[in-house]
């Protein structure tokens, strides 16, 4: 006897309507559908997604009635990328006991970066005994990539990874704080000397520590303008950036430990060039050394897929925030055996 | 209070050497080493494998007696690539009730390509209440690393691997039997007619299809020769393989399952030219599609550091023979904490 997961899909954008859809491939059952966005209250969740039939669940601006109309087992919530904007979703769905899984990138490991929200989530979760994580393309290819290649390396030095993607892909906002199109001068004074926030992979640093079990002595982030020797156009910005002004940034954090090994990890987000393509690149120093490279990977359904894959996993998780670090890998899950509860 | 784990080096050559270091490295206790090599009976255990101290283990050509005169936990046996010869060695801790673990190539996923041996080492094993197992290079790189990708995918259809090393590397018997030298005549005559065995990418598809929960429907080898259009000189032949003729060959496994995805993994071995150097590449075909490369891998080091990485998880398994399919993935270990038991 199979019993469906009973999902509620939590925001219904770009992320949401890719996670609508595996969610429904893979066997879930969708109970509730959330969305404040006009153009989609309303309208079926089936047909936002793009799927073959109809789900006869309309998606709603009322996140508080959808939680008490249904007795859903997951939110998959995908709405932001801070915990301060995603933490009222999450106390919600705790607050009515509903485990949940996020794209949040800074939920990937936010005990640092957010402590007093993320204890709050926990003692919550606890309480109601429900369990909340964060997931999507940085618990592979941040993280569980280079804990797969770690298990086969003797001793560790350092780990540096590179991250790229092309800041025209997001608009306009993302764009302008990565500094593309500043000049040099510029970039320095409104980029690289303003108190900015942490990037991704700080996150994904303090991460990789708590998964390898160290403890971190320093971390420290630098920013630094990208520049082509040619003019890029940007489609983003409506405007040609001139060669030798910043197409965007790089982000480099730095991560020192207690136990010696350094993590160093450089996130690239700027106007590609013609040539340039997404890159995901890690080195483990040490013996041996090792190089690990992804071509071109594609970001937004490794997020949904990875966040899909999860769900067992967070159902077996010990109520609390448990950061996925915490977790086994996530699994691959043939369609839909496995999908169901026994 | 810890208490270092007690281990018996089950082969002193290449490998062993290596595996000795890690060992002593991470804080293991050496309690006992097995070779029968002329050159290395007798000889300190710690000075053959380069230790900056004497253990005061000789090594020995009786095993027995190590066996015998040790309460070890684990065997670390680096003996051979076949199953049917490894035997012996697995079946002798077993018999002792000592855990094992080998580097034994075929021993990664043996239930189907020696499977009444396997089953008898099982029953034995189940019998003595320990725990036997094979890894290396192939657990993490032909294994986990796909099987950590697959995490982040929805749908798989197919996964294609090309794993590549010099036969140059390994002597004459190796070269002769990938035909390296042979006019591409010869190379059908007396390579691709002839009953081969599997190639050790047949055991690692099948452990690919276990951890995916996939049942096999088709397991096929192809054997194709390797040619260049330059002469190339080969050391381990002693002279130079003309333009067009075989430098070695490629194994084409390829898997089909009843679930539908496919499995073609290419196992390279060749004498390589000038440009050539070690690969591994693996692509997963679905949503989406996702190709990961490891430049160069230092197969030697990274067999000996995961089969090392993996004792704590043969010590937690349950008694048979278990492949590490059924393991969490090899896990790095900060010296020397983890490695003691609590």
């Amino acid at each position: 006897m199979y019993e469906k997961i009973r999902v509620i899909q939590y925001g219904c954008g770009k992320m949401g309507r890719i996670l609508l859809r595996y969610l429904y491939e893979k066997g879930a059952e969708i109970v509730g559908a959330i969305d404040t966005h006009p153009d989609l209250v309303g309208h079926d969740a089936g047909q936002v997604a793009g799927l073959p039939v109809r789900l006869n669940v309309p998606i709603s601006d009322d996140a508080e009635q959808v939680f008490a109309d249904s007795d859903a087992q997951v939110a998959v919530i995908a709405i932001s990328s801070l915990m301060d904007d995603v933490y009222p979703h999450l106390e919600r769905a705790a607050r009515h006991g509903v485990n949940a899984i996020t794209t949040c990138e800074e939920a990937f490991y936010p005990w640092t970066t957010s402590p007093h929200i993320t204890n709050r989530l926990d003692r919550l979760a606890k309480d109601t005994f429900c369990t909340l994580c964060g997931s999507g393309y940085q618990d592979v290819f941040w993280g569980n990539l280079i804990a797969v290649l770690a298990g086969a390396t003797h001793q560790i030095t350092r780990i540096e990874g590179l991250t790229s993607y092309n800041v025209e892909d997001y608009g306009i906002a993302l764009a302008e704080v990565h500094g593309a199109g500043l000049s040099l001068e510029e970039f320095d004074r409104q980029i690289a000397q303003s108190e900015s926030l942490p990037s991704f992979v700080w996150n994904s640093n303090e991460w990789l520590c708590a998964r390898f079990g160290w403890t971190i002595r320093s971390m420290q982030q630098e920013l630094v303008p990208t520049t082509r020797e040619e003019d890029t156009p940007s489609e983003t910005l409506g405007r040609t950036i001139p060669a030798g002004h910043a197409t965007g940034m790089t982000a480099i954090v730095t991560t020192e430990t207690y136990q010696g090994p350094a993590i160093v990890t450089q996130s690239v987000g700027k106007v590609y060039g013609p040539d340039e393509v997404d890159r995901n690149e890690w080195t483990i120093q040490g013996e041996p050394n090792t190089t690990v490279t992804i071509a071109q990977p594609a970001t937004e359904e490794l997020t949904c897929a990875t966040i899909v894959n999860r769900i067992p996993q967070l159902l077996d998780a010990p109520p609390g925030f448990v950061t996925t670090d915490k977790m086994p890998i996530a699994t691959y899950r043939t369609y839909p055996l496995q999908f169901y509860l026994l």
